[in-house]
């Protein structure tokens, strides 16, 4: 007994082609999603393929040409605002390009990250885009040899991975400075966590600023906090608890300045009236609070553009260049000069 | 001329077992996703398999086992809020599963979204999570006869297709209620975008609860927005401007209830102090606005949790039972009693 002799046989490209007015070309480019047709075109052949028991072989189809028109992404945690923006970029990034992106998340977990590096090259992808993540260095080279890597985060530079990350100490230097230039000089800091590397280069940043200042670093300003916005909340009570002296707070990113600017309204405490406060990142969300954020713009939705483009490039063995646009002041309505 | 000749002949499970000290079942484990093992050894594992050019097949693998342990999600929009949380509900029910999820995004376009679902079949996926969207019942039922598909935002129910949804109406009526039983009877609405069903349904439950109320529908106090904070702010210029009477708003979501906060606050308008305000959706962010959002919960996370659960027990011919918690009211601090 032979194959064919189980259910109805499957359809041919051609088939497909025949039965929605266009050429087995069109069906193919619709398929692998390189075709640029109309809407009713796509869907006359989408529907072509529903009726005729037509099942395209795209993991035979892209063992033969060796590619799978597919990028893997590698994000740490898919619900944060901040990878939503460079996701976005990506997307954007890819448009037209033919090539489609399939997500996957490493947990902040170093093994957890290789295994999923594993599978997306065991299904063939053509590149991978990491965000951020745990692994070496070293690693990600490795794994590069077999498909081209692209991550933010890091500084590497090979002919198959390429690194880039932003200048987390210049940023908080520019926010400092910004708090200096306003007349503040009593300026407390709500961390992010001790064991990430952003957190730590920000927190540098932030005495470098003071330090060049002539001003004292008091290390009963600092707070430690994780980047949420309940260490925001809990920072403002620890510093006022404390009978700390201070007129502007810098927040290592951006969620934890919502959770002082809620810490600061539940005492009764104006923004910026009373204290200018200032984060970091300029989440898309920071333009809307009330009132709206002054913070350091992360260019994290272009850095998606450029992770995609240096990796497309990458991919068809073209020069690179990952020209990430620098770090700028946002100054929006929650600072202003301290009164003499 | 054979294969062998070219290069390092491939390294063999066996090989990576013992280089690692494990068992070749554990490799094997590891390599699926279903090992419950310590980070030492999986790292070791992992490393075993960079060292010795072993490239698990797995796609040669799934389409011999006929399960491909990945899970495909489409989403519409990587980068919204909305679809992050249940997005981490989604993730934490694969937790401990061995299933590991690839998600893709259909933008809102339903020739796009249903060629999405088509790369994620030809990739022998076991099954589909489809958030929201814009393709048919009738389709969604078809493609579901390849593989079990759970999609949010729909009523549908065969042995390989479930959908389910919330009750937009009883949650605007809910947030209507509410304000009316706080004393309010002018009460202004900003609409979501009108060819959005969610947002036609909260329309309804907003009306609905007036006329129950004996409260007379005032056609301009209803505002047309699109669910992004900016329509919110236009609202307000837009009520204010038209020197309409009201004491509350509600907003048909969360985001464009944080736009109307802005746009009262540039106006010296306070909340709750002179007019109360409500949302829709509960966004984990609407904890931490400065005042917390009073606003209807949405389980965007359960639903997350609830879908894979269901999904799971199909693509394993079990009963399916798919029991999302109700909306409910959480009260915070930007609604209060209308004075006399």
């Amino acid at each position: 007994m032979t194959e064919e002799h189980y259910g109805t046989p499957p359809s041919t490209l051609l088939d497909v082609a025949r039965a929605a007015g266009v050429s087995a070309s069109t069906v193919s480019r619709i398929l692998n999603g390189t075709a640029r047709v109309s809407e009713k075109k796509r869907l006359a052949v989408l529907s072509a393929i529903e009726k005729m028991n037509f099942v395209p072989n795209q993991m035979a189809q892209s063992l033969k040409s060796g590619h799978s028109m597919t990028i893997g992404i590698v994000v740490q945690d898919i619900a944060s605002p901040f990878f939503d923006e460079t996701l976005r970029g990506i997307d954007e990034g890819l448009k037209g390009t033919g090539y489609t992106s399939v997500i996957v998340s490493g947990h902040w977990d170093a093994a957890e990250e290789a295994e999923r590096i594993q599978l997306l090259l065991a299904r063939k992808v053509d590149g991978i885009i990491l965000l951020s993540g745990r692994i070496s260095d070293d690693t990600v080279i490795k794994f590069s040899q077999r498909r081209p890597i692209v991550s933010t985060g890091r500084d590497i530079h090979t002919k198959t991975a390429l690194g880039f990350k932003i200048d987390n100490e210049y940023g908080a230097r520019l926010a400092v400075n910004h708090l200096i230039d306003l007349g503040h000089r009593r300026i407390a800091f709500v961390s992010g966590p001790p064991n990430n590397n952003d957190a730590c280069e920000r927190l540098n940043g932030y005495t470098q600023a003071l330090q060049q200042a002539g001003i004292a670093i008091d290390d009963k300003l600092i707070t430690e906090g994780d980047f949420h916005e309940a260490c925001g909340v809990l920072a403002v009570d620890q510093l006022l608890s404390n009978r700390q002296q201070f007129t502007a707070i810098f927040a290592a990113n951006d969620l934890s300045a919502y959770g002082v600017r809620l810490g600061l309204y539940r005492k009764g405490i104006r923004v910026p009236e009373d204290i200018s406060l200032i984060g970091f990142d300029d989440l898309p969300g920071s333009a809307y609070t009330a009132p709206p954020l002054t913070t350091i713009h992360q260019p994290i939705y272009d850095i998606g553009r450029v992770a995609i483009h240096a990796l497309l490039a990458l991919i068809h063995g073209k020069a690179i260049q990952a020209d990430v646009p620098p770090l700028e002041l946002v100054a929006r309505e929650t600072t202003r000069q301290l009164r003499g």
